[in-house]
């Protein structure tokens, strides 16, 4: 991991979003995208043959293979899915949104009303992984929203077969429409629907680079949660933080992926030089070794801050999608970060207990987009809608602000809707 | 305008949006977006002599600027935009969010960080028209999010001025940053900076076809309020309804623009035909009569439903961002509405009215996208960070289920960081 003063970090600071310097992968997209479009379920039968290489009979799941799933799961498996599902139902309920309305006098109702969406869609990725959790966090706020119809599609294997811990998942969760497709053919298929899938309004869920650019291509004809980059982890530790647990924490996050990025922003040179030795260590103990290392050696990061203050405000510049705070007094400080998707706070609560079971969502900013996204809740899965009631003599009331503005946008038809109705008679 | 059943309607029912369709707007975005990213304020200087045709010294409007617009504008356009101001504050103040916190047994503590966004752009259109409703619109919710750094880019006249207007209700709002860019060019300054404009998080506010492309493109590298595509209205009218305000509102959508989208549903045959007649009528003495006329036949509508229940189900399939009920009971109506931007209750409640001073925002979503789009709201200048702190204890109770799930996803290295912790003695 490169060691770094927070000046030298903040001049070495790479930009790590680029969206429109994807031209080869957009490419491509747009070709499977337009395929979809003019071939539905021929489309993606053909599409998920060439990618995942697999014939299908059938796209959806069967009953049968919910069955299978749900037997080949171990108990304890099945049990912490319904542990994480109880609290981060717990958790999420608390973002729940009531619609709102005021009065004001002369008998004016203004008014927010709040709906869920009709019809959300979740991609969950397939591959060598599997992605159980991900089903829980995705399919759980939007069941809280109050969304009737949450279709799952995710890339089957080369058997046909979707992972049963997916299933069991979604079986858990209440969801039993699942389809097996993949790749930026799911997602042309949830934003335009075929045959055999439903058009949806809002397309969530982590997926490769394909899935990302699909997603902001049809963004705007559907809603999506975000378009997902590298993640990462910034650990904000001083001579209090445990080394062995932080290195264990900066791995956990390095095992994703190659293009993770495990930072450490400490005020300790003990810690600094504990944490380099301790993760170097760790890593040869880890199966996932060889990912860990190349993300350790290529994006690790230890920054060494002056002062609590300096280390914090590069944790905010960074705005990381995970942010530990291992420090003294972790609570006191809280006021001070500006951005983050998730704050774990204090030497017991490691990001996998975010990633897995705490409560609080796991699709979180990733990249530097804390700075202005938030984490996947319940707010995803629900539209505003503003509402005006304004009796004749209110209107009239206010008839000579609304004619003067309209006048100075030069919009005389919006005028003359107020007009007409001032020299009407008749009230309602 | 055409007539037409409701069955018919739907059958005809149009793909308005195609987000993948755009490809000479895109290139042409794209070359503008890299050389603004390439030659900063250089870029700017030469882009906006070349689509703009005045050659700035200073990208900035000066305080002198400002202070020669406040003399020009009238005290009666003053009154009119504080009136504006007042009632937009009074709406969007119900829209704030508190972060809150939980407490949960065994010392847990979780919850959610709301955080204002540091600095937004908001883009101002120019050109022929004036809007200075769209700053009070997009400045107050930002402001009521705690937003401390907000910059508009407007495009310059031929004789690089900037509309007295636009800057009468920029300082109206507390707003001095004002940048005399427009087009693809400001998006990309807004989203990447310059020498003299400072990158923003979020950029908010309508354009032509080229800003809408270059939001898209830029969105994920900041945030965005939302595509907008051809605007609508739509009234739900029963014999109640007076044609001749039904027909002034139509005309009040249709002067927008040629793709705008003006549309009656309703369940009375006297109606339809009353306000067919009304509209042309009053078409011919609206100065903006020939926008309206190509609006009204291109993409008028007059759909006759057979019931209320069919008209509104008509409505929320049009998802439209401006929705008025002229009916006879709409409030006991208001809970079937399921997909608009804004809901506008009675004969004396006219889309004009909620244009300018109602209070709730003017920013809505176009085209379809209420379905799964919110007005512009506070809730867009935030940002949210879960909080999630687990004592030692609270920690090993839940590690077998963490422990069972990472396992079950292939991330040996998230068990890791559990296990170490179990094994420890102290506690903290």
């Amino acid at each position: 991991m490169k060691l770094l003063t927070a000046e030298q970090f903040f001049q070495q600071k790479q930009n790590l979003t680029d969206q429109t310097n994807y031209r080869n992968v957009d490419s491509a997209v747009l070709d499977i995208i337009a395929d979809v479009q003019k071939s539905g379920d021929n489309a993606l039968v053909k599409l998920t043959e060439k990618f995942d290489g697999v014939l299908l009979d059938e796209l959806a799941v069967s009953e049968e293979e919910f069955l299978e799933a749900e037997k080949s799961v171990s108990e304890e498996f099945k049990q912490a899915i319904r542990t994480a599902k109880e609290n981060i139902l717990t958790f999420h309920a608390n973002q729940t949104e009531q619609s709102w309305f005021i009065n004001q006098p002369g008998g004016i109702t203004l008014g927010q009303k709040v709906t869920p969406m009709e019809r959300v869609g979740v991609y969950i990725p397939g591959g060598k992984a599997s992605y159980p959790s991900t089903v829980l966090m995705n399919v759980i706020p939007a069941q809280l929203a109050g969304v009737k119809e949450i279709t799952i599609t995710t890339p089957p294997n080369s058997d046909g077969k979707v992972s049963p811990y997916v299933l069991a998942a979604a079986k858990e969760a209440g969801v039993d429409t699942v389809y097996k497709v993949g790749g930026a053919q799911a997602v042309a298929a949830l934003a335009y629907g075929t045959e055999t899938i439903k058009k949806v309004f809002k397309i969530v869920g982590p997926g490769n680079a394909y899935v990302a650019r699909a997603k902001k291509w049809v963004f705007g004809d559907v809603a999506i949660d975000m378009i997902a980059g590298p993640s990462e982890i910034c650990i904000v530790a001083d001579e209090t933080a445990p080394p062995n647990f932080v290195a264990a924490d900066l791995l956990s996050q390095a095992e994703h992926d190659e293009d993770a990025r495990p930072i450490l922003i400490t005020t300790s040179n003990e810690v600094a030089e504990a944490v380099q030795a301790a993760a170097y260590e760790q890593a040869e103990q880890r199966e996932r070794k060889d990912i860990i290392q190349k993300s350790l050696s290529t994006n690790g990061r230890i920054v060494l801050a002056d002062t609590l203050a300096e280390a914090i405000a590069t944790a905010n510049d960074i705005a990381p999608e995970h942010l530990q705070l291992m420090i003294n007094e972790p609570f006191e400080n809280l006021a001070t970060i500006t951005n983050a998707g998730a704050i774990f706070i204090g030497n017991y609560s490691p990001e996998a207990l975010g990633d897995y079971a705490a409560g609080p969502n796991h699709t979180l900013p990733t990249s530097g987009t804390a700075a202005f996204s938030s984490p996947l809740g319940v707010y995803d899965f629900v539209k505003k809608s503003s509402v005006i009631h304004y009796p004749h003599q209110a209107l009239a009331s206010i008839s000579k602000d609304i004619t003067t503005l309209a006048d100075a946008e030069g919009l005389s038809a919006h005028s003359y809707s107020i007009h007409i109705r001032k020299d009407e008679e008749d009230d309602a």
